[in-house]
């Protein structure tokens, strides 16, 4: 288990990679995102995107899986985002880019309220196989305390 | 259409609205977030959430899909988030919920370098059947400025 002390500012964790396929751009899109330049590679041409990309919120889901089946999954108690900031896609993902997410523990801090958790702030990075960042994000979660029982 | 001009702040829109299945929620957390209080009620009991609740990125994209359905689609250039600041979920969303999403215009402004375009800052706000938040964020997305062409 990974409990708040373990999780100490500046750690880092890389997640496995995983390639985004059309259909799994088309069918989440389709389901949360129908908009034409996520689901048409012809009239996507003509789009913002110049081609089809990948909904912003299937690649911020995306590595909310990378992430839940990384080492972090061990974090006592589960990974349950209070908060999320500054999410922003740099480049749009397309279909056949392999992206893999590190998460560096940026600060922490105990909890006056609740004195068995803490509260960790980590940054989620997802890269292409460029090393290009596809989505970056901010994210704060409780993490329980190792008490004496836990040692 | 609706133009850079049209989206002054204050202004409001809401989406028609969405009443969350079991079965969707155990589908999405199979996709993107597979831990156990998002998939098997029974264990969900002893969890943070008291009982199996919706991944919050299940809930954050089914608002992205209830604003694409909305009045919105008529944004000129589609609806493409450039950052997204400030989610939040206030309480868990259960099987049976009914959500629905209220858009208001924060602030908007031009850009120097695309005078085409300008950027609007909208509050997203899902709230549930109780008029509870489910989720709630700051979003900020280019918008086609009223050519003359286009008057």
């Amino acid at each position: 288990m990974l409990y708040f002390e373990d999780l100490t500012p500046g750690r880092r964790f890389l997640t496995a990679s995983h390639t985004v396929t059309l259909e799994e751009i088309q069918q989440f899109a389709s389901h949360f995102d129908p908009q034409f330049f996520h689901l048409d590679p012809v009239a996507a041409e003509n789009s913002v995107f110049n081609g089809l990309a990948a909904s912003g919120w299937h690649i911020a889901s995306l590595s909310m899986r990378l992430v839940v089946n990384s080492e972090l999954k061990q974090v006592a108690g589960g990974l349950v985002g209070m908060k999320v900031d500054n999410m922003r896609w740099p480049r749009p993902t397309r279909a056949g880019d392999t992206l893999c997410t590190e998460i560096e523990v940026l600060s922490q801090r105990t909890s006056s309220s609740q004195p068995d958790f803490g509260i960790v702030s980590l940054q989620w990075t997802t890269r292409n196989q460029d090393e290009k960042i596809a989505v970056q994000l901010e994210t704060a979660i409780w993490v329980q305390r190792r008490g004496e029982s836990a040692v």
